[in-house]
């Protein structure tokens, strides 16, 4: 496992971590993924980041990876300690994009 | 059909849109829905207002509507044209909170 680092794109197994950097960012690593194999990879946000992670979903969806569909949305609610050591409630979500298979593409 | 004011709480039939009001807003406005006796409401937001939907959705769930579950979840991308008459394209979700049965409240 890949130590995460707030903010940055790091990929862990086949999920891509939205932060702070421009949707582009993790577009390329998200098709990067793709290409290096991976029939499914996993978008996850917290807070604020979760429109991004939908448009880099969606921009992947229609530019980048034309086989690629959502397969799965979940949304939840995620503790995190601050540094005071309040624990704060932030929303998550997860959007999973996979590779259509043959017999999908006449949907 | 009720008409639709940019960033303010409308609410169309089982839907309510989310604009650039605080969250607590929304919140209201779908727990409102529930108790005028809706089964279902749907939580519909573009663009960065698509953070606050999860939030709103995950608030009613956990604090408001103890028996709303998330029912579905789907992103796509709309097309909207600007006042200098570009198209811009932008993400938009659209969360179904649903009332659960009495059978499913075993799972």
């Amino acid at each position: 496992m890949t130590a995460r680092t707030g903010g940055t794109s790091m990929t862990d197994d086949n999920t891509v971590f939205i932060g702070s950097k421009p949707a582009s960012v993790y577009v390329q690593a998200v098709a990067a993924q793709f290409e290096s194999g991976s029939t499914a990879v996993v978008i996850k946000a917290r807070g604020k980041a979760i429109s991004k992670a939908v448009d880099v979903a969606e921009i992947v969806r229609r530019r980048q990876v034309r086989d690629a569909e959502v397969a799965d949305i979940s949304i939840g609610t995620e503790e995190v300690v601050a540094e005071d050591g309040r624990t704060l409630r932030v929303s998550s979500m997860a959007i999973v994009l996979s590779l259509r298979t043959a017999q999908d593409d006449t949907t």
